[in-house]
């Protein structure tokens, strides 16, 4: 079969002079309607056990869902007995409404609302598909019987609620297809049913618009639900409800967009869990609200609650770049990220308003941690290594040390292929730097400060036979590479050294890092002890015993 | 921690009034640049080895990508012998070109043209940061201090360039963070960076425009996209491209709309691999064209070798719902969904174009199967069922006996609460409807018609006892139903009965279903056999069977 786009018809666009959604921004969040437990659940191999069901339905409230559908309970038997478990066990807050679906026919309507009996209040949703392609191939009907299928089961609905006052009820009408479905006809059919439910005279009425298949770009939908929002008879009266799906990999943007045209409400699913690819997430649509400053009106925190509930439910995997949930959203391995992320975290202040390189929000604003943040592989460099020893071992390095031993982790992540943890990490500092050769080990130090400088009088080696160096210089250490120089007959160079106070916790005080050039070789080491002063030397002596070969105490 | 969105800053959006982009309809694929090796490459927690990097850049030559960034060579030691190993072993095909990214710092960018020595042609890819974050608080420099270290590596691309006359070489510039940039700004930047390499005199430029991180809806990134393109010196000699991530779920959307924008070029991943939420994905870009009858001038007809290959060089599997590639992508559960489909199909002739409700692409064009197409669990109605059994076992049911079978499906279903697959469908109607007690085979019959009507003499009963039966009717059933009513004092009434031909290659050549009602209940069965009588006289029987007890031997 030959991969040929010429079999495909585009979509025609909407021609519109009047387009005005372009200009807004979403500054308040819009009605969210849930449907994991009916588009999602009818999507799975596996759909839902009650169990599941119950759990799921627990997550959304406590989310903080208002509008929850539940299920399609005319079709569907399990759909039916756990609507009547909800509501015969008093499970549903009362400030949380279930919808249900049905399609618009009588007896499914009738046995729609025996499924909702006792209810105090619910939204019956009564679809039937509208689409070109659906009147002419699927149901073999013209506009007027398509409309007269959608009208008939407005009365239904309607006259079935009257026996049930009990209840308070919202009716839903969704044209399915509508992307599909030319506007002039969609509104005519949306006029029709209104003029059975009259929502003028006190009816509340949810017109829903769903994108059931995504079939062009995200600003077309836009356009079509700006148009529907101009032309729709009572509009101030109902509340308009988009419903996408994700053909395309653009559900987030065209309900978003949809809304900044004018929509009020938007179902999805958490993960966007649907028919096909699935419908619109609404933890990504929500959290792109929440990074703007805009009251999501959900609660979010609690994300890898949400994930593992999903998970368990659905039986699918988030995936590790799901916005907002997947595993490595919040991290960086690029060496500039890193080095970024680490600048800009430094600065913050608890209070500030967040302004941070690379991530578009708080990672613990969604319970996760700012040590997830940066992982070191081959390609991380030296910002990430750094901020990894900082973070977890409170080792400050040196801007010229970082450098160096950033190369020394590259190398090793270079070899084994992977990530390298923490840990990794910490023992190739330690065998690289803080090492110390029994030979050269610190064992104590005398300076003597006058006019002439320092004189320091060390003694290196193992306890049993320390050796005694001595030498004269401007410092303590220019004072023992003197010494050093003597002794070994070496010329060293002592090319930057840096100590740093280390805070509490730890028996090692003070770290200090050096490096020299010894008979023209580049030297490195650092040293932990309870004195700065102990642990600069002690990193000269490391230092200098990767190039000077004799035991001191031989020599 | 608490979740408060008090703390995010609105991103500030474009005032714009001379939008145009959203009156344009892409209808020519943008150049594609796949960076799957280098920003994909990087956000990997084990970054690819040899084999597999030289396995996808066999994979994305073979899709059909021209410009292929393969790694950053001067900041990564792998990325630069696999740059050589490409060069030296020659297999970049002449009409490839590959692109190296190299941050703008002298030492780096002679290094980079030491990895690309001795390629045909190939792009220099240089970058620094100009967002405001960026530049306040990670370089702490000014836009002066930026932009000079845009032109200064610009410079030395250029001069550098210069030492390499064999190979054909294009610049490309990217002002990353371009999202967080002011707009004015990176045009200033961006026409520093070509006043030194003059794309009016003839070398070939690319600006590329990355959303590095993304920071509003995806009509603000075209925005921004539009105004730029309006405002860049030289723009009819460079080529502008945009690089979009995904950290609000929408980054094929903003290529898209930057596309209608005005960007001639797009950068991104297969299947969207990228720094953490990911980059653009460029099938579902692609696809998305495709499915609009535009040539997307990739052939991804492999997909399956595709996400292979993605999934065993990232190490990150496919989302099932992945847009066009995830395994349930082309799979519908619901019962009316499925129904829309098989009428769609049954209509449809293979040069027809298509339109097919639920299915925004034809499978088979992406080598899936019609068959991954209708998968049936207790959310399935009659048509997915009748489809099943007419794919996989070329039996077509009366709309009345799949209305009834589906409910024996889905009742199934439910108890085991997972997914029926065809054979288990199967054996349920085999077990429900085909099944022949031996009692009630039917051995031979005659049939004699005159003017009186039908006399039919019929022989059923296991082959050493068989018993004779004989009776007058308008027709065979009615009579053969006439002399089991006076055998067994039982009340028969045909309601349905139905016969199907069946196609070659199978021993039974008929089918027919029958529906009674005897003795006041409802009882349905079916029967293969040779020929159309003898089915519907075994279906009779079997039907009757199931209310009448005694055996008719033995009556």
């Amino acid at each position: 079969m030959a991969f040929d786009h010429r079999k495909y018809i585009p979509f025609r666009p909407v021609a519109k002079t009047d387009r005005r959604w372009p200009d807004q921004v979403i500054e308040k969040a819009p009605r969210w309607c849930a449907v994991d437990l009916r588009d999602g659940n009818q999507a799975l191999v596996k759909p839902m056990t009650v169990a599941q069901k119950q759990r799921l339905f627990d997550l959304l409230v406590k989310v903080g869902f208002k509008e929850i559908e539940i299920g399609f309970p005319a079709a569907s038997q399990p759909d039916f007995d756990f609507c009547r478990k909800l509501i015969e066990e008093n499970r549903i807050p009362d400030d949380v409404q279930i919808q249900v679906l049905t399609q618009a026919r009588p007896e499914l309507i009738e046995r729609t609302y025996k499924a909702l009996e006792g209810a105090r209040k619910a939204i019956v949703h009564v679809y039937n598909s509208t689409s070109t392609v659906q009147r002419e191939q699927v149901f073999g009907m013209d506009r007027e019987g398509v409309k007269e299928i959608a009208v008939n089961g407005a009365r239904v609905v309607k006259a079935i609620a009257e026996k049930y006052p009990d209840t308070q009820w919202t009716f839903q009408y969704s044209p399915e297809s509508f992307t599909g479905t030319e506007l002039d006809y969609a509104a005519e059919v949306i006029d029709a049913v209104n003029d059975v439910w009259r929502p003028d005279q006190g009816q509340p009425v949810v017109i829903n618009l769903p994108a059931t298949v995504e079939m062009a770009t995200p600003n077309v939908f836009a356009d079509q639900i700006e148009w529907i929002n101009d032309r729709l008879r009572y509009r101030e009266h109902i509340a308009i409800s988009v419903h996408t799906h994700n053909d395309r990999g653009c559900a987030v943007a065209a309900a978003e967009l949809a809304v900044m045209a004018g929509a009020d409400r938007v179902e999805g699913t958490l993960m966007g869990n649907g028919e096909r690819t699935g419908n619109m997430d609404l933890v990504t649509m929500a959290m792109n609200l929440y990074s703007q400053g805009v009251d999501p009106t959900l609660d979010l925190s609690g994300m890898a609650e949400i994930t593992d509930v999903v998970e368990a439910c659905t039986e699918i995997s988030t995936h590790p770049r799901h916005p907002y949930a997947g595993e490595l959203v919040f991290t960086a391995f690029s060496g500039s990220h890193q080095d970024a992320i680490r600048k800009c975290l430094a600065r913050r202040n608890d209070d500030d308003l967040w302004n941070v390189a690379y991530l578009p929000i708080d990672p613990r604003d969604l319970g996760r941690r700012y040590e997830e943040v940066v992982r070191i592989n081959s390609q991380s460099g030296k910002g990430g290594v750094a901020y990894v020893l900082e973070r977890d071992y409170n080792i400050s390095l040196p801007r010229w040390l970082q450098i160096e031993f950033s190369k020394v982790v590259q190398r090793e992540a270079e070899i084994n292929g992977g990530e390298i943890d923490s840990l990794t990490i910490h023992r190739l500092f330690e065998s690289r730097y803080l090492r110390v050769d029994k030979a050269w080990e610190l064992r104590s130090y005398d300076l003597h400060r006058d006019d002439n400088g320092v004189k320091a009088t060390v003694s290196i080696g193992p306890e049993s036979s320390p050796t005694t160096i001595s030498g004269h210089g401007l410092g303590a250490v220019e004072a023992v590479s003197a010494a050093l120089e003597k002794l070994f007959d070496v010329s060293i160079a002592v090319e930057a050294y840096d100590e740093f106070a280390l805070s509490e916790g730890t028996s090692a005080n003070a770290l200090a890092c050096i490096r020299v050039t010894a008979n023209g070789q580049h030297c490195s080491a650092a040293a932990l002890a309870e004195d700065t002063t102990s642990a600069t030397l002690q990193a000269l002596f490391s230092a200098v015993s990767q190039v000077v070969e004799i035991e001191p105490s031989v020599a």
